[in-house]
């Protein structure tokens, strides 16, 4: 019989708190756990000994933490080196715990391993696993991360108002979502069409560079056709291989201690892209909106898809635990459409640590400038159901 | 028996459909009324004829309509003068239109109340109705407006998923929220405070100026008590008594029809309020978030409370037209909490038209920078039962 730790790092998420109650309830069903401590702020906090006791939360409690956005125990930016895992392991030691559960993306997943090692050199039996969460999608290994759905499905129904507005209203639109590398959480923009001529028009995701001749050729192209055009942007839009539009733009960028620039909480590229179109296109009515950290918590939007998905992942690396040293928890598809379906299993942690997935070619239409049938056909069981919608401007005239 | 017209005008709002539906739907019952056209993109398309037939619809086309967000028969921005209004009488006349529905704002009710005498000095026997609609809750007479309810519960989800985003990655946040010259909407931010502690902790709307001095002194206090500060803010928000913060940043504003400069849509002030805290206060991490057009048109979010609103007050309208020749719809409150509710009533068009209602003295605090206990029990009802959510991080230590 031991202690355990769990925490949540890195952006928060609408179900990192569904993998937290899957650990909580998960590690009551086991005997070998004793304490179960919830470290607060990620390993800012382990490091402080920052804990609460999670196994004294009612059922009542956990339904409403499950159901919570945002990392109910709080969460941090730090990135570990060796020293601050030595403190981490000193803690461990100091509070017999040997049961480590981190909740986060690879950067979470890189801390694991980090401790895990150095726990094994010291001869100090501890179990490390590492539960995938980030609405980036962008963890290698499994067939798609926890969060991703849920902020997907925000994406999925903001696009879908947005593109009704603009056709009551038409000009353009441009929608700046979150995705510094990755470009899945903006592809789920493409979610959001019903009708052969819904918005978004335009899709534009950090796989895919793009010059402003471009994306204004794009835009024209569209408003001719349509008479308005929705954009789908992600943040991380590059200019070319090396540069993204938002770091051309932002003198004395706020970095953070990862070396990335700041994009969210920011409505600079949005602006910028906005102003192009107007200098260069000449077209009046220009709108830009940056989604911000609406689509990453949002209270009362879930994917339920997503939930269920979360929640078991908290509990696999719990049982998993029981079994093996570490590891990180994944998924793989075993059907898609009406039979989706996913298998979870065990991969190692140096797999997921430190490295990022990329949307696949055959997700990107050729253009570079919007999503193909396999990524929707990919992305929709994760986001699951969205609401039917309809607009009547169209219909035959009397 | 005569044709009657019903549109849709101004800004989309969340449930402006449900009253287009409930137009249809008791247009239905009443055999004076022929053919009901749907008049597409407002004044814009009924004097160019764009008509569409409405009562082809199905019952199941009407419900996907009623759940739809935006204006499914398009919008206009056109403020009708005279002439403008004499074209409207022309159309109407030719087409045997004899009954007026005009879906929006205080300019829509000046709308009706100007082709209605226009009708009148021409001896043409015309019934315009007025049906309320705005997310910014500033028509006079009525105790509120449908829209208000469902873009009220938006911005109260965001603001409670936010706050737990600020909980668990502490810092400045400021959000954007729509309200040009009333404060309702934002004030509805206070809605997502369940704890004590909860953001937001400043709201800032256009009824009470305030200095850059005191909102960073506001700031500062709350950022020291708490280390985080979630501030919302009108779009509208006042520098003094003449001036709004995003005027002043904006050179060569883009100026709307009403000669509104355009607010919504940019980031500007957003971004302009979090340079005023980061080069003055010196804090670090500060984010700030524009709602843009999410707030009044997204997918699959709805107050129950403000669909039903909605809905019965399009029916009304074309009730009260049976019998009389012209007005708006109102609502009265008859109760509160949880014996709220309300009486509908029709009113003279001249008592809405073009005129606004701001926030009331009693709902705003003596600092001016947060609502009181009685707007929340104005407000509640309206956006009905939000998410409960739950944050573990200030739990007992272990």
């Amino acid at each position: 019989m031991a202690n355990a730790v769990v925490s949540q790092s890195g952006g928060p998420t609408g179900v990192i708190n569904a993998s937290l109650v899957g650990v909580i309830e998960e590690a009551a069903k086991h005997k070998e756990i004793d304490r179960l401590y919830g470290g607060v702020h990620a390993v800012a906090g382990i490091v402080k000994e920052h804990f609460i006791d999670l196994k004294k939360l009612s059922l009542e409690t956990l339904e409403k933490v499950a159901g919570s956005p945002s990392s109910a125990l709080g969460s941090s930016r730090d990135k570990p080196d060796a020293a601050y895992c030595e403190k981490i392991l000193n803690v461990f030691r100091k509070r017999d715990i040997r049961y480590f559960y981190y909740i986060g993306g690879n950067d979470s997943a890189n801390t694991c391993y980090i401790v895990n090692n150095m726990a094994e050199k010291a001869g100090y039996d501890l179990r490390a696993f590492h539960v995938p969460k980030t609405v980036d999608n962008d963890l290698l290994v499994t067939d798609h991360c926890p969060g991703f759905g849920t902020a997907g499905k925000f994406v999925a129904c903001a696009l879908m108002g947005d593109d009704l507005d603009n056709r009551a209203l038409p000009g353009i639109k441009i929608d700046v979502i979150m995705g510094r590398h990755a470009g899945f959480l903006t592809g789920a923009a493409a979610l959001a069409k019903q009708r052969d001529d819904d918005g978004p028009h335009l899709i534009y995701i950090p796989e895919r560079p793009v010059s402003m001749e471009k994306f204004l050729a794009d835009v024209d192209a569209v408003y001719k056709k349509l008479g308005r055009c929705v954009i789908a942007v992600s943040e991380g839009m590059m200019a070319d291989g090396h540069t993204t539009w938002a770091e051309k733009l932002v003198e004395n960028a706020e970095r953070d201690s990862h070396g990335n620039v700041q994009l969210s909480g920011t409505g600079a590229l949005a602006d910028f892209l906005a102003g192009q179109i107007k200098g260069k296109l000449k077209i009046k009515r220009i709108r830009a909106d940056t989604f911000g950290y609406l689509q990453r918590s949002f209270a009362g939007l879930q994917s339920e898809t997503d939930v269920v998905e979360a929640r078991q992942c908290g509990r696999l690396a719990v049982q998993y635990s029981m079994k093996e040293d570490n590891g990180s928890v994944a998924m793989k598809r075993t059907g898609n459409g009406v039979n989706y379906g996913i298998e979870y299993f065990r991969t190692d942690l140096a797999n997921v640590a430190e490295k990022t997935k990329s949307v696949p070619d055959e997700y990107i239409n050729a253009d570079g400038n919007g999503m193909t049938d396999a990524f929707i056909e990919y992305a929709l069981p994760l986001v699951g159901e969205l609401p039917a919608t309809e607009y009547l401007g169209g219909y035959p005239t009397l």
